[in-house]
């Protein structure tokens, strides 16, 4: 959960800050070591139930939800004794804040994959809607070919998934439990880690014990940060895109207006500012920003300094990013195509040109660099006279063909080998892009089979997300149940 | 192989540069298409014939070896004449320059986990050698607890075996064929990628044409600099803690002087500058440099631009991280422990009081805070009175239990419940690491365990290299061998 | 004045928010408009009148105060009618958003001027209460030289004094009007932009239409990140160089205990953790990355665009660095240093010995290289016999100056030319320190020349700042007298 | 001078590199100390005699010239024995190096101040070809207002113009002599800083010693850093405006074809790429890359270290920036400009609407508001009609009036109160732009103004520049002629 969803839950029991986590390490310390004989089962009952009281208390709207180790103990001694810091044993401040550290990442990692999953679904869902819609696209900043916008779309989705994995291989990595390792060298005390890490939900022990609060958890927030740093500069390069459109005087692609889509000139009558476009990438910059704080904070210090690790910082990262996921998602939903206009700019920038080459190879056997330059002929005819594709006098193209073969390749016969029909067709963005051969490709075979396994990506993330917070959920329920038998006993007394 | 690497072997036929990569991709071209018939037969000697001349001619002493297709394939038609360019069927200089780029990065990817994995197995040795050398560990820049060295450089180890799995992941997302997917959105040539995919040695393909050049091919630098980052920040932590005993009049730990480890001062004879960390942490400090320049190349340009894919660029950051791998080993091999010394100040320091309200909680239920104290009171009586460990009166530390047990938690018994002998044992560093009892601990059982897995997790990335490495290699021989029939064919007519 | 003080002084009716600007601009708009006959006189005072309401609502508690052109104007329309917008003659959100934007920058520029003339102070004073301490000072992380720890703390006034000196030039860049630029290319209004400038205090305009909101308006908030770049980097040199002491087990210098200084570890009885130094250190490093914000906002984007822009982004850049200056500020007034412990670690390391070379160089012209080797040949032997430069035999220092110059300069004379008690002088710190020739060196003369000087700098950048601040608030109270003045022909109605 | 340019000047005398600048160091100490009776006269003439030795063979080609005092000396006492080293009175590499540095910087500022000035007058030169020239201008991403290509070209000079200022006030930092600091508190020797100063060209001292070598020394990169950000960032501002028009059917816009401004697409005829433009964007991107290396070299290390130091590397930032600077030069001389297409393109898009408003309000007292949402009226109606300008029906401009003043100020007159001609002209984007009245505008009288201020700026700059060099040159001379002098009584024995 976001700091800023952990705000919005302050009143609901189950928010997951520093206080939540310091009482369940708390619980599991109690049962764990009463069990194992490392508490004195005697004493147990009154120390579980300080616990509860102080957990309670600060439940309660308004109540106190300290964020340290030396903050929460002293409301532990109120309610129950001096007795309670037998609780304390081989534990510190170090394995204990950075348990709650790994677990609030943990849980933010968990929020962004739900954001960055229903942004991806967007623009899957988009793509689908836009899978025979035929579009410019760029590249060097120059009109290069018809695609569909739906292929377009799913190139993108592609960057997102590989932005999911990386978001799981950094979990796998964030989701291990420090508890245990006291500062630097552990303790003379037996202490159950795995219990405690089972207890706290982790799917793993962060082995090493100096390596816990030294390195590991200063590589932490560094994970995160490069995960956030990606998707912020995705949707940097998907706006930068999408914004050439808006200096275009006849786009093919505009946001709907209103809302906080787009907005009004204080002076200018006839301009409608693409507001969303321009904050959401000023958003991604302050995420890219912000995502670069670890590293600086990680830098030239020695090992387990507290400087990258403060949770509000870390989490604001995360929040940046999610904020950034959110207006994307926002920016798919207003996109609306003009495919006429979309077309009449394909044809106007001879975009479909190298198909010309293409079939002269494929079907005639001319090598690609004769084509090529024919093709090339065309086009600078048509450029000079200002005449656009749908236009162009067949005959022309017969003496281009003509020429280009004599002077390059004088053996192929000097006769232009397709049709006028053939030839109007070739420049058909439509059929050209129905008729690609590719693996991945647009065509509508493809089109369909990406389709349906972006929609498996989007289904198995969704998974993986469900299956880590189920897993935390369990881990914590048990423990509040087997914490729960301690305060019986207790109420027995 | 680093760039660094690949001009030192520029005689060797087998640099794996743009221009190796353009070779193999035609060699590649030539053997599938002529099979699917995409490729005259007749036509195909010829051509393989042109292109066998162009490679030996830049395998040459100082030949020719052009980075771009546009500057490659002039050399092919003065060889083949313009019949050759019938191989550029469904290419461009797009998925031909986005394929090199990612073979070459995942070459440097490789090289650099080699040389990760040697730095890592020198720390490895070193803990080995230094398990049971006790020496102080800090934090908050102030000695906290004495640990076993060996100890302490398993957890930077622990580090580094991270950086290692990132290195896997990130290997798997460049290690994909972006072949077959010309500009954009694919080609009408129903060319064969996953072939070519298999004949270049890549474990996958790109799949949406789209994303190959325009969203994956920026993605891939920036993994490798996310990459280095974290492993020059580790080295970075490393070299600030060890440097802290530079500024130490009686240091633990030194670096063997002479080489270029340490120089000599011109004007301060007195003085031995530990040149060597402070140069890996300026050189860590470049690599961490660089390694923003594929987050500032890709910000807000529109996708498939090529300012983040510069492959001198890329390859110098991965060498800046080579460097610091290779500077921090050289800093380790000549890394100089005086145990002696690292035990005095550990006894300066009362780096073990902590134990001795461990021990009181164990072994006599006082509560941690109760014990606590009675430490502090130890250590302040002893610091105001400039006393060491060693030579604390016990019947003051009696006296001092007493005080305190009183005043906080008056039920307990006020006598001091722990022998002078055992309050005298409590103290000893020694005995304090070897009786720890945490899993992921410093005591010699646990040690021996985590040796064994660094060791473990050495031999396996050692072996994950090897095969990365063996399936490039055995996929190329492979295209040699088949381009090989090609050119026999050639021969025979 | 830094947002947090904005929020602080809501309540105050002189709050310079946006709507505060706002505000000012139409007071100036009204008067200078209405005085050129550019506005009706007839219809002034009811706009003049409303736009009062409008300002004295915001000034309640919990007024409402937007901060936008177009959210501000409904509000004067619903004061005093439709006619109001009569005010907006020549003006755009372009230019005047633009010129809150300045005068914003403009009021954080001397705020922060103001805390780091504080700061400053404090070194200067804490420089000349140890202008006679003689401590060690490092460099290359090894102690090198006996040095006053005033003149120390001078070079670090020197470094802020350069810091300061970037704020007036910055300053210089900000303090310029854009008003009446309009969008671009002006207006056909003949506004008088002189005047306006005049009224909203600032030094200039900025001259050019076009430079005025798509270029300078995004250069400012890089001027400021640059500067707040400088402080907090040398915030952290600083703290860095004294947190070597807390890894001393025999520091010379700490915190004062208690407070914020430092706070004791929740498991380690001995141990006091430097918490402000860790916390004011990553303090500093937030500040770096915010500050990088301007950088990444401004690249790569068309010119004017809002992406750098955002004020409370840029006021928390400023206020970031002013945090940094303040807890830069209770360190140095935490500052504690024991001499003698100085002077012990002085002599311990050595550090003196170059004086040997130099005295013999000096007064008996020995050659330098001659004299720094017989040093190293003292320092050597000392080291490996552990003797203290105080206890070292005469008569040893005699045999290695015989063999030094025997080898290498033969035709000096052999016998070593100082006598012993010259020699036991030559190792004395505090003479060193004392007899330095040097201009800007730390014998008494220079170190009070030094003083006198670093004070002279505070007063006049103290000047310079009240200078700024009266001339911004003489132009606003006469702007509110010409603005009253509108208004009581207002009432006379 | 740049590093590029040094190393193609190796075989030049004057090549002022550090082994120059060591030699001169020499010369100095030579000339100063002998004169002051701090070298011996009888052995200076032999001293001089062996450092010009020195000089002379590393100056020949291929000739030996090291970088650093350790790797100097030795060749010095080779070529006169170990009576040279009574040159290093007082001296240490500390100074010696950190005055070396400043001075290779200096060099390099000057020579980034020449490359700035060039590209900013190609900027004002075609800023007054273009003064005429009509274009649209953009913000938010959208077209706006009709400019004079001039009077935005002179903006972004200003910009420029702006950077020089901080080269001058940067290189005014950079320009102090740390020479006669030795090693953090000077020396015992009386040496002159200030003649030494003088020889070498600089204007100031660094005064403070301990400032000198761990302060000042380490700003002085981030100095350099911070002012090469500014210039590629404008640069990279420039580029993504001129970008756009790239992605545009008809731009009005383009650079000369060929050369290596545009190259063609291996596949697609009808491309031309620019490569110019993206080259450039990211060669700024590289520069503001290199740039932060400064603020991570210098971040958390101890004052003094060497980290942020190297020539090579602070050398290669300013060269990063002198070849974006280079380049954008080149852009400018490329560029074509079609003034119809402009034209055409700002009749599309209704960027004069505003006038519409401006000219009901300044003539006829419409309140600005209720003119805004006329002409609004008038664009909404055109787009919904597809209607130009320049054919909208006046009788529906006169019927959209009248509802709109009914509506929204229904005491005005309803009548629409400008004729037809009137409704015409207002909307004529030429006229428009000549009738701007505003200090800074476009029209013609402000155009001739802001060039001949432009120009001057450029001279002045140009001026500040001989003027920086030529007190270098002549300092020396001096010295030159004074060490000669040496020499010729050295040749008299």
């Amino acid at each position: 959960m976001s700091q800023a969803s952990l705000a919005a839950a302050a009143s609901d029991e189950t928010m997951r800050d520093e206080f939540f986590w310091l009482g369940e390490i708390n619980k599991a310390s109690a049962v764990i070591n009463s069990e194992q004989g490392l508490l004195d089962k005697q004493k147990t009952p009154a120390i579980a139930q300080a616990l509860e009281e102080v957990i309670e208390a600060g439940n309660q709207p308004g109540g106190e939800r300290p964020k340290k180790v030396i903050e929460f103990e002293p409301l532990l001694i109120d309610a129950g004794g001096i007795d309670v810091t037998l609780l304390h044993a081989g534990r510190s401040s170090q394995d204990m804040h950075a348990t709650f550290r790994a677990a609030i990442l943990r849980d933010e990692l968990l929020e962004l994959a739900t954001h960055l999953n229903a942004t991806s679904k967007t623009l899957v869902d988009l793509a689908d809607k836009h899978k025979d819609t035929i579009v410019p696209n760029y590249t060097n900043g120059v009109a290069a070919q018809p695609n569909s916008y739906g292929h377009q779309l799913l190139g993108h989705a592609a960057g997102l998934e590989r932005d999911a994995q990386r978001i799981r291989e950094a979990y796998a990595r964030i989701d291990r439990s420090p508890m245990g390792t006291t500062v630097l060298n552990g303790t003379s005390w037996p202490l159950n880690r795995q219990r405690m890490a089972d207890y706290l939900g982790f799917a793993a022990l962060v082995d090493n014990a100096y390596d816990a609060s030294q390195i590991s958890s200063m590589d932490e927030p560094l994970e995160v940060g490069a995960v956030i740093t990606r998707i912020a500069l995705h949707a940097g390069n998907f706006i930068e895109d999408l914004l050439t459109q808006y200096a275009d005087p006849q786009p093919w692609m505009l946001l709907q207006e209103g809302g906080d889509n787009t907005y009004v000139s204080s002076s200018m009558p006839q301009k409608r500012n693409p507001g969303l476009l321009n904050s959401t990438r000023s958003d991604a910059s302050t995420a890219v920003t912000l995502a670069l704080g670890p590293i600086l904070q990680m830098h030239n210090i020695t090992p387990g300094m507290s400087d990258p690790k403060d949770v509000e910082t870390n989490s604001a990262i995360v929040d940046a990013g999610i904020k950034v996921l959110d207006k994307w998602d926002k920016i798919l939903k207003a996109l609306r195509v003009d495919p006429q206009r979309a077309l009449d700019e394909l044809n106007s920038d001879w975009t479909a040109s190298q198909e010309l080459a293409d079939i002269l190879m494929r079907e005639h056997q001319l090598p690609f660099r004769v084509g090529h330059h024919f093709a090339s002929g065309v086009v600078s005819y048509a450029r000079a006279h200002d005449i656009k594709p749908l236009d162009f006098p067949y005959d022309q193209a017969q003496q281009i063909y003509s020429e280009v073969v004599t002077a390059e390749d004088p053996e192929q016969p000097h006769e232009l080998p397709i049709t006028e029909s053939e030839f109007r067709a070739a420049l058909d963005p439509k059929a050209i892009v129905n008729n690609r051969a590719t693996r991945g490709g647009p065509q509508p075979a493809e089109m369909k089979r990406v389709l349906a396994e972006a929609r498996t990506d989007l289904k198995e993330q969704n998974e993986w997300i469900a299956k880590k917070r189920d897993h935390i959920d369990a881990s914590l329920d048990q423990l509040d149940k087997d914490f729960g038998t301690l305060l019986d006993t207790s109420d027995d007394h």
